[in-house]
């Protein structure tokens, strides 16, 4: 008999939910509400849960789920960690066997490494380092928030670059086709009209800047081009610090929308010599890299079978 | 006949105000709520200012003010500093015969050049630089605030340090004193406790840090000294790329906290062949200074006295 699993990667802004069996079927696949708890009580978080379990058996609902491995934003304290974990089982409609809930960091990783050991380094809106040793210890580097870390970051590139285009209104910069482009992009006349608007901002619409940075970088601008190779000195400073905590070489993966950059891709790999690998699959695949490996003695046919199913299914 | 000006140094959180006579005396001094138009309506702007006046002028009042210089925050932009000067017009109880309200940078430069043009860069929780020229013309550079600017600031030199312990306590520095010397300033045990805190600490508790920097970098501790040499540089820069906008070497006064620093002073007195002036008097003495040089023949003996008397006289 089949058994079935569920895996979970949830961020503060949305939840994504597998549930497959061992026969090699991706069973269903939902996108609800996020589950952060900071920021909402426990009572609404279980209430998320409950709604995506629902939808998630709405296809099939097995009479037990074998395990459960759940990725969360929000899950570093241990205590936080045992209240989550137990917002899970009481929203479950039917008996979860196993229960794992660790850092959604683990599953950006293990979405690479098919749910082995190794270094993490999301660059997204925010930056953090994130490892599994080959002992199982795990460590996390970086990810202090936007105003005492995440160097390296989307919001990191997005500030350094409206501090530098302020630098250059101010006459202490060269001339650079930044002041132009962000102008466009705030809809202002003169860019020094951008600083009501950015002190109002979202982090998101601040790190929105990197895909302008990097189009400018590539047309030649010498300050846009400036702007990335320092994050690229962060994120390689912060990726050599990560991996002098293993014995070897680690597998690194690397997470996020600073690495669709060229510039940063090709500057990061090229200054540290080490097999990076940029995930084909999005992080809850690495939550059902987990279950397999943990529960499934690595069965290699079933995590092809579901990696081709999650590409093919919907939604993306 | 005496001549009577008030002088008026207005900031976010107090507004200092001075009443003297061409006859030489200092006839009151006080010290009133912040008139800083942000954040506030213009009637309460108006009602700090008739309060202000009515306190200076109870030692004695005058049949008339030959000429009043305010130098506020927060009058920026033309509009504002239009309505700034009504609200000191309506407020004052006899007639105003000359008034001018302008930045109160002004104030902080003038109070080190007795009203001559130059350059002022200020470094207390924020930082900006800020010029008149020889034809009357000013400019600012910097001054964009904390996420986006204040380099060299108190509060730059605080979230440097906050990032650099957190830093260190990834295993990414090596060890310093400032880990224990930030675990006492904001009373826990283990230095990442304080991350929650620094999120939720004003402006003012970050750059507070500066004085603790400071006396760890004088005990020789080498992160300490790093971050004050960084900032140093920024003060430099800022300060050269000010310098360039005159023809020859403006006089150049240097205000705020941070050049409380030994090491920050002298890095940048070395750093910068220029006469550098520390103000030995308050900012509402810039004020003074101006109204003198503007309306009474830039008269030396008056500003000796009024001068003396400033430093006697409370408060401070």
């Amino acid at each position: 008999m089949d058994n079935y699993y569920i895996a979970i990667d949830g961020g503060g802004t949305k939840t994504d939910a597998v549930i497959f069996s061992t026969g090699g079927q991706l069973i269903n696949r939902v996108i609800g509400a996020g589950t952060n708890p900071n920021g909402m009580d426990f009572n609404q978080v279980t209430e998320h849960f409950r709604k995506l379990f629902s939808e998630l058996m709405s296809v099939k609902k097995p009479v037990s789920i074998a395990g459960c491995y759940a990725g969360l934003s929000g899950s570093d304290h241990p205590a936080l960690t045992r209240k989550l974990a137990n917002a899970i089982k009481d929203a479950c409609p039917v008996k979860i066997s196993h229960l794992q809930v660790g850092n959604d960091a683990m599953n950006a990783l293990w979405s690479g490494t098919d749910g082995r050991p190794g270094l993490v380094v999301i660059a997204g809106t925010g930056s953090i380092a994130f490892g599994i040793l080959d002992n199982g210890k795990y460590f996390r580097m970086g990810g202090w928030g936007y105003l005492f870390g995440d160097e390296g970051s989307g919001y990191a590139i997005g500030r350094e670059t409206v501090r530098r285009v302020l630098m250059v209104y101010d006459g202490r910069e060269r001339e650079t086709t930044l002041i132009s482009a962000l102008t466009r992009y705030f809809h202002v006349q003169s860019i020094n009209d951008i600083v009501p608007i950015v002190y109002q901002s979202s982090k998101d619409v601040i790190a929105g800047l990197v895909p302008i940075v990097a189009s400018e970088a590539e047309q030649g601008d010498c300050l846009a081009e400036h702007i990335l190779f320092e994050a690229a000195q962060d994120l390689i400073s912060l990726i050599q610090n990560g991996m002098s905590k293993f014995e070897s070489v680690p597998e690194t993966v690397l997470v996020g929308g600073v690495w669709n950059s060229r510039i940063i891709r090709e500057k990061v790999c090229s200054g540290i010599s080490a097999p990076f690998i940029f995930p084909d699959y999005p992080p809850v695949y690495g939550s059902i890299a987990k279950c397999v490996n943990e529960w499934e003695y690595q069965n290699e046919g079933l995590l092809d079978s579901l990696k081709k199913q999650l590409i093919k299914g919907k939604p993306a």
